[in-house]
Parts: C-alpha cells; structure tokens; sequence
C-alpha cells in the first residue's frame, strides 16, 4: 500500500529589504511599516522550508530526491535572493512590497513550475526567531 | 488574485506551576500529575506561537499588522503570564489546571475577541524543548 | 465543551545508516542515492516528534498522559533505534531501507497499537537541521 | 604527546524560585529583584553545562566517560532540582538566593568532589536563552 | 570568599550593511568582499551576548543586575542598530567597514563606559548561524 | 591601535563511526564505550567550530577572510568526513578511535598548516546537543 509523507529541506539566505508603497503618503508608509520602513533599509538572515507531498516511491523509498529538491531551493531560490537587496536586485519580486507574506508566495511561484515528483505543499519563511509565515497555494 | 497565508509571532514568557486537582486523593495526583505535583511546584520557560491565517492584503502585502499581533500577545499574554505562579497569580487561570493543553485553551480565548485582522488559527505552546501542544479552537 | 488538542513528545536518537537497493545495480545506487550510498554507512543524530490528538480530559486536563508517551515513545522507538545501525541492528527495519520517509512509516506502525489515549496523529522525523519528514497515517 | 582536551556534557531541569533577600525590606527586594520578587515565584527550564579539562587517555581516547559525567550529573544536579521549587525543596541550595550567579557555585561545589578524572573546568547555566552565567572556581 | 561569576545578556538586532573600502578599487572590493560587497548591500539577524565578570555580592547574589545590563544594552546598541543600515544610520558607525570583528568592537566601546558593576568581559557578535566573531577588549 | 578578535566558523557533517580499541577483550570494549562498542557502528550529525584569532586588518576590517576559512574548512574537513565512516573512510583517522577528543585533535591538526592569516585559536565538536569538546593546540 502507498504511504503519503512530507519532505522537507531547509536553507538560509541573508537579504535587506525595506517595506514601502509608493502609492502611500510618507506619512502613511512610517505608520504602516514604522521601523521597516527606514529610508536605507534594514535585513535578516531568512529560512526557508519547502515541503513537497506525495507516494513514498516503494523502490526508492523516497517521494522526491532531496538532491533534486535542495538543487531546486539553491538555483531558483537561494541563488537569486542571497547577500541582495529584495527591492533592488531580485527580477521575481520587481515592484513587490517584501513582506514576508509577499516573500513566502513569490518563492512559491518560483519553485512550482519545477516541482515534478510529488506536490509542491507548504512555502514557510522565517524572518526572525520570532516572526515567520506560510503560504501552501491557497 | 487574493492569496491566504498563515502568519505567526513568537514570546516567551517564565512562570512557575504545579499539577494538582483537589477533587483528587493526594496518592491521586501524586500517581497521576508525578514530578509535576511537587507541593511547591516547579517552573518553566514557555515559547508560545500565535497564528493568524488570512488574505494577503494587496494594498499593505500584510494578513495581519506584526506590530499589533506582537503588541496583543504582549498585553493579553505575557504581561500576565510572565514571572508569575499560574495557579495563584492569573485571573484567566483561576480554578484551571495549567496543564500545557489547559494553558493554551486559556491562551486562544484570551486572544480570540482582539484579531480582528485574519483569523486565529493556532496557539502552540512549548513547556520545554521536548514538550508542546497545539489548540486551533477545535 | 470538550476541547480537542495536539499534544508532542520529542526525543532523540543517533543511529548509522546506508541508501542501497539491492535490486538496483551498484552504478544506479549510486546515481540515486550518491554520497548516502557510502558502503561502510554514514550517521545521523535523529529527532523524532510524535504527535497524539484528542480531547482535553476534564478531570485531568490532558489529552494523553505525557509520562506514558514518553516511555512509549522510549521503548518501541529509542531502545530499538538508538546506536545502531539501522541496516543491520533493527527488527523492524529489516529489508526496508533507511530513507528518513521509511524511517517515519515505520516508527508510527510500532507506535500506533500502542496508543491508547487520544488518536496517533504525526510523526516528524529529523535527518539533520535541513532535512526533514512527516507521516500522518495516510 | 599527551593533549588537553575541554570535554562538556548538557542537561536540563525545570524547577520555580523567588529571588528575596530576608534581610532587605519588602521595597529594596522589589526595586532590586523586580519582577523576580513575585511572592509566589515563577520558573524557568534551566540548560546546565559542566565542563572536564584533562589529558586525553591515550587507551581509551576519552578524558573522562562521559557515561560517568552524565551520571554524576543526573544524580547530584539533576535529580536534586528538576521539578523542584529551589527556595524550598533543595539541600544545598537552603538558605542561599537562587540567582544564576549562586546556583552555578553550588552546582560546581556539588559536582567538585566527584571529578576524579580530569579537573573540573566551567559550569554554565542558562536561565533562559536570553540570560546565562559561568563560574570557573575562581 | 567572594567567588566570581561570569554573566551574560544576550539579544538581537536586525540591520543592513555593505563591505566596501572606499580606498579600494571596485574591483579589490569584489575580489576582497564578494557578496558583501553588493552596492544595494544586504543584511542579517544578528544576535549580541555581552559578558560581565566580577565577584557576586554576597547580599545581592548577583554581579550585575541583569534588568541594568539589558537595558544599557538596548539603549546603546539594540535602539541604535535594530532596523537600520549600519553604513548609513548610525553615529558610531561612521566610517567604518561594517565587518562582524568592527562592529563587535564598536558595541565594546559603546557598552564599556557604562558597565560600572562589575568588568566588561566580552562581546559575541552572531552574523548567521555559521558565523560568529568575539572581541574581549584586548 | 590594533584589536584583537576571535573569528569562529561552523559547518556540519554526518559520519558513522564505532568506539573499539582492538588492544582490549570484547568485554572491556563493552564497558567501556557500552552503546558506543555497537558492532555495525552507530552515527551523529557532528557540528564543528574552527576559531582564528588575531589583529583585525586596518584595511578590511578582518581577521580571516570568511570565505576562505570556510573553503579550507570544507577542504580539510567535511569533504572528507561527511557521508563517512571514520573508522574505515578517512585517512587521517586510520589507527584512531574516533572519540570526540580525538576527532577534535585531528580536525585541528588538518587545519593548522593552512591558517595563514590569523592563527588557529581552538577546534569545538558537537556530538549531539548534549556532548561537545573542545581543543586548543595545547
């Protein structure tokens, strides 16, 4: 009988960022984003975790090669956001305010198209110890 | 098209307990609550993880404004929480027994009427780095 | 109102291991499983996460008394897993090989008779810091 | 030739107390201790780390069993206060003011008489992952 | 007898930053910095411990008090680098190569005149998980 | 005037290995390294620190640059432990009994002749989240 399991991989990229909408008053982007929204920008060291569902192959013993996937997460990911400034040097976030919401969806769709064993399931994004969000393309 | 994320904010906060039902025998609640019914009662460090679930505003990039979800976990949770005996010193915990589970029940409805922004939609409370529980309002 | 939680136990075992099928040829294992097919083995240090979901008892305020997971958890998983080779040492691994997919599949299916309070809900296994597993009976 | 080697094992115990000085007054104990003052206490999950220095035994390649170190622990520390409440269930801790500073000393004055392999070197505990202490024998 | 104890505060702050020698060529500044030499730059959580050593005094049981130690914490260093760019936004920065060993110097030199209980010992300085530098006045 | 800093660095590895000295009966092996005289070996996921410690550079404001003392850590050490047997796979651990202490003294004596910048101030080793040692050159 099939099992289902979750896989994940897990890797770290270092970025500044600074959150602003052009659209918004100065006023309204320091209330809104209060200190992320220093004019110089500020950054983290972010975690990503990707998982990927699907049958555990019963030759393989594995639903996707992690080889596969940690070469997927480094070449899409990690590749284009590391030691960058999201607002400036990323083409996948041009005109995106870097929220980690925004983030976390943004690696989402850079990594879905390539996902070809098993189900892209669950994008989580730590942007601090403290704070960290998911998206699972809802 | 509108994106569903999940957002979460971490705390911590120090507290002393003890398990102890008085509708028990003393053997009772020795047997059943063991090391963790010492008369004098023990104590922790407990993490706690608040999750908020909801659309991605398109205007802010946000599901739920950090600031305030950070500002309600610190007025409604820690402060009361935090260096206290959960037995003697909560009014939230009068006549409960702080298991972790009970803690966070406790915790969710002391949240629950303040997001007004998304969704609660889990509180996940760490007793130690080998303990946790998790409420999602079930 | 009953309250329904998920309660973790979390421990920790370390153990050798080798990818190999032997049903594969030498240059297909390999091809697939690459540095993880090292024919003396390499090692790991395993974190397990097993994960019980029920009501909230009234009278106790637990959904599974967390001394009883742990020696569960200890004695069919530990005992048997910790410092040894999980190609050779283990009954309940023999012919499966070790991915950390099979490894999670097989803890819960010597955890779950075991569980006789609330429902066996997850298990997550650890490979290391950038590697991870879950299994949920599906 | 011989070599030094620094050779440290962890535990972890959960235990409440109240920082008080009997011979300050009710105001001095609250400006001085603060929050730490709290009449019915509050805990923490302590993380403790000890420390052997020696020559590395040139048979057995070890400075000492960690198997002995862990024991040592586990009964002169752990046992002693893991679920304890350290102003009122402990020996050598009865009559002295549970800080960091003061349970490190008495953790070290316990261990001493029973390295007798290598030297002991440094306790440290940690009171949470935001306060930690050291003491060197010094 | 007085015994000394070693005590330490730690907290994190999350910045932006450039590694770039105006006196250098842009091309020595590559080769030299790689990465951080990025014009947008990039940024990090960084974590600061800062150590205080000195006799424990024996009413207090405390070398320092630790509510003192985090607040000169926070107001000389947290407040000025959280949420900034270290090569544009603060004062005691100006001039200098943001490099992990410059600016734990820097936080010593902001910290030291204030530490008037005990003797300023060391400052750990965490750029990511992988990197860390100390600087201990010498 | 120049300051000094400790520069550290961290990478991972996962190896197998066995605790066995050939010259003792099987019994004394069994006593001595018990769980860890397993036959078929058992493994770890080793955490490893390399710190350099010397004058920070006026011009660059480093030590070591970073990206080389991680590239002669990966060199020298985990190419050539990870994924590995230490008993049977690694060179310059034939004839060794790969404890902890030995592991370190070896990792340092592999790095010693390549830190030209700075010098190599102490080797850390992480077994598990509870035992590590240190070495220093002494």
């Amino acid at each position: 009988m099939k099992k289902i399991t979750y896989v994940t991989r897990r890797a770290q990229f270092s970025a500044a960022h600074r959150l602003h909408n052009p659209e918004f008053s100065d006023e309204e982007n320091r209330r809104i984003y209060d200190k992320c929204n220093n004019p110089s920008g500020h950054g983290h060291n972010y975690d990503v975790e990707v998982t990927v569902v699907g049958e555990t192959d019963s030759d393989t013993g594995m639903v996707i090669d992690l080889k596969i996937l940690k070469r997927l997460l480094n070449d899409y990911v990690i590749e284009k956001l590391d030691h960058k400034h999201l607002n400036h040097d990323v083409d996948f976030m041009s005109g995106i305010i870097p929220t980690a919401e925004n983030i976390a969806i943004k690696i989402w769709e850079q990594l879905k198209p390539h996902i070809t064993s098993g189900t892209l399931h669950c994008v989580k994004l730590y942007e601090s110890q403290n704070n960290y969000v998911e998206y699972r393309g809802e």
